[in-house]
């Protein structure tokens, strides 16, 4: 068990949630600003591994649910965030033991550390994914059979919404409706679950991942190191089985932004400014996003792909930036990193590989694509 | 209390449900063939007066939810009936007394009755309206305190969702939603309520109306009278507070039809095929549709308007027509039936009246417009 307790690492965690946010999940902003106000109130944000809860523990995961533009322009209130809490203890007929993130990258992150302190609870350092993605099926939970319903859909104005569905991606189209006709931002509370499960099924370690990360972007600016390399070299442990590399650096040339279908979908192309991280002149980056980055393919070969994190970060700072923050100019680095090892096990990737975001393409592991000069 | 004991008379209510749907509603068919089918196992359906019940009794309204065109495609399973029930008792945490129809016009007329012979709840004879209406929110339990919500929307496939609004027109764009996100076609439980609610809110005697409208056409048929001019005198009950008038008569020259954000939009075109009726030729009758038929016009001048109801039949046989039927070169006639007086106040104008529509028309009764020759 750790608390938080200080501004600085609630900064340092927001950073890194949008690293892992991998272009997608909403920006934690707002999401800081809250956390941060309780800390100044004199509330502790409780972090706990999942090994420190009883097995029939109760466990729950809370979520904000909207396309990431609407998302931007929220603010989460104080009221709307106790009633969740007394809203789910009701419908589930249980006291909540702990809270756990299902996405740990961008908003979601933040979201059960804001109602951790407001409700007075624990939040475990896992979630389902260790990044974000798109959907609500799209987590090792579901895929090892902890069902993202009952779930409860909150919004705002005092609506509340239970759904219980046949499979979880039927959830997600519910959800997504439900959403969609309550102003497009809703809170959900949904995967409950034992702590045996969340124990088993998360992938863990990744609230404090988001901590490190921050801080060594941080620390690194702060001694005048480069930024993005001390990132890479900071997240390259194959030791520990996780992979980092430097993919590309450059200028944007074009982005192409859609938010289509309560989706934001785009294409952002990045030259080489220089012969910076291999990058030859004349060189071509292409990254595609579906909310998050899902492929990265220099001059049309992929070099990173789903469900493997792709983040692009500016050159000089290293700070992680959403899909929506990317404009034409911007010299950005795209960095790879590998997935947690068990999101790339084949029954994870029949539930979000290439395949199911349209991608006609093999997944391949970051590390056994060829290496690039850099 | 009585029982619906014969075919036929299920067959008659199918048909007057028809004529109250004004157009819309939904085609009671299926519902009839299952309730057709309740009566050959030697089930009863039991219809009861609000009068029968005690003032704490719980009641239920059920309804279909979808797009009309969608639902005559569907058929009610006994499983998916059965689990509305248990569904719902689970839910409210009572059992359930007594069922009533939220909308009395259309499929929705048979589906209590279907569900009543399966679980042996009676149903109340009354409704919400008298008639149909596109939302959720435009019924008297609505107008005078009695929420939709908490309310349960389920499918034929095992999906659940419980919706608590802050108001009844949320209600109607989340039901839609879902809705929507579930293949269009969901059964509801809502508008739970008291013994006393359903007394003092609801549209009465209109199950026993459906029955009487088709009886009338059809005894009408069997003796070779005018069944048009039978039908038109039969609701004609001024003594009663209720009129009715028959408006045009004449042959269709043009329906426009359009499914579009889950609703039937249109408007039928009809000309006098003769001077019956009091229509002289040249005259053009034009009947505005959004699910149902909402506002009927001659050369131009309104004669009937919403809530009051406006229903074509075959000229021939008075076969009450939906809105789907209606085709080009049909011989039709138009009948204004005047609402119940509940349903014409003020509040219920500020719920269902024109301007609800989208018509900018004050409302006019219908025996209050200028009589037409006929």
């Amino acid at each position: 068990m750790k608390t938080v307790n200080s501004i600085e690492e609630i900064q340092d965690m927001a950073r890194g949630a949008v690293f892992l946010g991998t272009g997608g999940g909403g920006d934690p902003y707002i999401g800081e600003l809250f956390v941060t106000r309780q800390l100044i109130e004199g509330k502790r944000p409780v972090i706990i591994d999942a090994g420190e809860l009883v097995d029939d523990a109760f466990v729950l995961s809370v979520a904000g649910i909207g396309a990431p533009t609407v998302l931007i322009e929220h603010l989460v209130s104080a009221t709307t965030l106790k009633r969740i809490v007394a809203a789910a203890e009701k419908h589930y007929g249980r006291r909540i033991d702990a809270l756990i993130s299902a996405e740990i990258g961008g908003a979601n992150s933040m979201f059960p550390l804001a109602l951790g302190a407001i409700a007075d609870l624990p939040v475990i350092d896992a979630d389902g994914m260790g990044r974000a993605f798109p959907h609500i099926e799209m987590t090792t939970f579901s895929v090892y059979g902890c069902k993202a319903t009952p779930a409860l859909l909150l919004d705002d104005s005092g609506n509340v919404v239970l759904i219980e569905t046949v499979d979880d991606r039927t959830a997600e189209d519910v959800a997504r409706a439900v959403c969609a006709s309550l102003g497009s931002m809703i809170y959900g509370a949904l995967y409950p679950m034992s702590g045996r499960q969340a124990k088993d099924f998360a992938v863990h370690g990744t609230l404090t991942q988001t901590l490190q990360i921050g801080r060594c972007i941080r620390e690194a600016r702060e001694s005048s190191d480069d930024a993005v390399r001390a990132l890479v070299s900071h997240l390259h442990r194959p030791d520990q089985g996780r992979h980092a590399r430097l993919l590309f650096e450059g200028k944007i040339q074009d982005v192409r932004h859609e938010t289509r279908d309560g989706w934001h979908w785009g294409t952002v192309r990045i030259d080489a400014a220089a012969a910076q991280g291999g990058a030859a002149a004349g060189d071509e980056f292409v990254v595609e996003i579906q909310n998050e980055f899902l492929v990265a393919r220099r001059n049309g070969r992929s070099v990173a792909i789903v469900p493997d994190l792709i983040s692009i970060v500016d050159r000089e700072s290293a700070e992680p930036l959403t899909a929506e923050m990317l404009a034409y100019g911007q010299r950005v680095a795209v960095i790879g990193y590998g997935a947690a090892e068990i999101m790339r096990r084949p029954e994870c990737l029949a539930v979000f590989g290439p395949a199911l975001f349209g991608i006609n393409e093999a997944f391949v592991r970051l590390e056994d694509f060829p290496a690039q000069g850099g």
